[in-house]
């Protein structure tokens, strides 16, 4: 039974490529079973799991939900509203709370960086950060690379040309991106406006450009990062009608160049602000896949990291 | 294996009457099941139904939260609040990422008149209306219906009178009722405060009335709809004390007549407004009821819907 | 078989011993599946729960829904955002409309004292109390003295002396401690600022006292409450500081005394008001243990209360 190197999934930096490569090759496997008329499995029956989300999120709760059930885990859902976090209670005792009730698996959205992380140090159930502030979201990249594999039919990433455009840096997605991305041997290019790209971009070993046509040019592929329209009003950026116009990606802008780009967005998508209705509806859009991809790339994760904590057991029982 | 004329339940406007018989005997069918000491079935183990509640409701969704339990389908709850609908998402894309994770059934709840059926243009899931605005409340009508064949002992209800009391204007409960009512034979009154009736009633063949004394001349069967007090502040009706002298249902008014009624409410009731508390209470009352027939009633629409789809689907592969 | 005297649990006062012996027994075996790698028994299957939370709740609802899945019942969560009872539904009609659906088992919180017990007067389904108001919380006194046996290794808890310390007046939680404790044969004091010390306490048989040192004093255990901060508003006790300088359990105050203190506290936890973090967490601290517990003594009470119930109805059937 193949595991992987840790037995929480926090982040992508630092994850070996060998560890990547597993959970995309499992998530494969769970896909195909996501096609059959009854797509349920027994393989984690018995075992709980926690959704608990600090911020509100529908995509990514339904599909870590549906994740579990399709692998006949028992799922508790926890949300802010309505819970102790209001009476006061630190995070650090809602968690040994947690964990007292002999939780398997955490998955947890906050909005504080590092989280996740914190979590691990006083609890023993395996933790999957599904988004820490701005920090890391590992399972959308994992989806993001599972879906580009899919579509261009490649046995690897490597010397693929990825743009990712938009507010990279408020954004945990792109950080995902970027490290699974370089780890798998793509080529990266991050391209916003200039008070949207974080200053320690170079260090990681990627382009950077505030010139939409640059980004064009380099990329076989275009991830398009939502605006979150809570930015423009923190001065970040002027207006939706700018943005659209020096960042906007149009048919208009994609038919200058004789390549077909794959379109992504992690979505909830802004149509007519960072991404035009008809390249969002597009056939070289792969934006449904991604989602359908995330049920299984969920499930491998779920799975993989249960079966590295229990490898773990036995070895120190035995 | 029976199969409907649809794999959707928008409406029962223009459902033929054979579909309607074929949901209510499959209905009782599961009626029978829930009498026993496991109100259990494996029948949708595996499906995925989604409860998409855009307006708060407590018995609609948990009454649909039992059918798909007692059916063995897994349930995953959608409410508006805690959602991306909060991050200017299009219902459009928010449907389309719900589909992408493949689920088998949709139940929605959305304030505008025809969000169900715009859902069915653009995904392959099964539709089930729970409430669209003012327009249609299919599975309400359906268990009234149910729930008067049960009372009375009926093979049919042909000839039967209902009068429909209240806010009919704005009432999908009342809708919904016509049309299915219309459709088995039965015959219809709707009566309220002339600000509450609807203009193209006529057309429904329905008798109107502004008169409770005719309706209760008229019929057998009293559905007395629920005053929705926000209506007041619209300046529909002057007061609530008012709307009880002139229509509320009381033993007073009941005994004024030889017959005895049958009374139902589709909840939640105004004691002392539109109904008495001893008349709610009486022995004639079936609101009970029809709240567990809408248990049987869902169950039967879950496992109708499927069987319909299943059936599409090896037609079209075949 | 083993069944108890009621069907309903609704507080510890009048229960007798045997009844919470076999409840606790119950707890210990069940305790033990706990531990199991896959900790999950069919022994509720088909069998529906309603979580009917009127007030908001992390813990105690999360503790209760994880219960009811290792017993594999159906799990059905109701909350009052989101709900017919902003509508002005009455509480009556609400879970009316509940048993209607064939609900086996409601676990209530209600801010209403005595609103458990109301709900038996009209309904079929098990009642379970979640804490009411003020008045009692009876699974949290069970899991305090199934700890209590555990930790100290006890066949009985006669003679021990248990202190409960805070805001007696306003706790469910004191109060069924008192009840639970007094009728195994514990001894109990209750200490708090005499604003917080409720009138009637010495017809419960516990000794009363207003200074911390008569408390440590007497007790081997100390269980210790959470101060409500919203009862300072109310001018009950002047501030947070002088709560702490007065009946704050620290080190340095344990430390006064060469008996080691066993330390509870039902959560959620003001640390550095009414109990230090390193009190909190020494070795002397059952407060995670009372969680797991938690969990055990629902489950137990979940199955004894429906083997009950069964054995009610299969005397009146023969």
């Amino acid at each position: 039974m193949p595991v992987l190197s840790d037995r929480h999934l926090l982040g992508l930096e630092g994850v070996p490529q060998k560890d990547i490569q597993l959970i995309l090759d499992t998530a494969f496997t769970f896909r195909e079973i996501l096609d059959r008329p009854v797509p349920k499995v027994p393989t984690l029956q018995g075992q709980t799991v926690l959704n608990f989300f600090y911020e509100s999120s529908t995509r990514t709760r339904m599909s870590f939900e549906l994740a579990e059930k399709r692998l006949s885990a028992d799922s508790i859902n926890f949300s802010k509203s309505g819970s102790s976090a209001s009476k006061g209670e630190t995070l650090r005792d809602t968690i040994r709370t947690i964990e007292a009730m002999k939780i398997d698996t955490v998955v947890i959205r906050h909005s504080a960086p590092g989280s996740a992380k914190l979590m691990t140090g006083f609890i023993d159930s395996n933790i999957i950060n599904a988004g820490d502030g701005a920090h890391e979201h590992p399972t959308q990249a994992l989806l993001d690379m599972m879906t580009l594999q899919e579509h261009l039919n490649l046995k690897s990433l490597k010397g693929l040309k990825v743009a990712i455009l938009g507010d990279i840096k408020h954004s945990r997605v792109a950080r995902s991106n970027i490290h699974g991305l370089k780890t798998m041997g793509a080529e990266v290019m991050i391209c916003g406006p200039s008070t949207l790209l974080p200053y320690e971009a170079e260090a990681l070993g990627v382009h950077i450009s505030t010139d939409i046509n640059e980004a064009l040019e380099f990329a076989d592929v275009l991830n398009i990062l939502r605006i979150q329209l809570e930015r423009q009003k923190g001065g970040l950026f002027p207006s939706l009608r700018e943005y659209r116009k020096f960042f906007g990606i149009t048919m208009k802008r994609l038919n200058g160049y004789k390549k077909k780009f794959t379109i992504m967005h992690p979505g909830p998508l802004n149509r007519g602000v960072e991404i035009d209705a008809d390249v969002a509806d597009s056939e070289h859009s792969v934006i449904l896949n991604q989602v359908l991809n995330g049920v299984a790339v969920r499930m491998a994760v779920l799975v993989l990291l249960t079966q590295t904590h229990n490898k773990g057991k036995n070895r120190s029982d035995g």
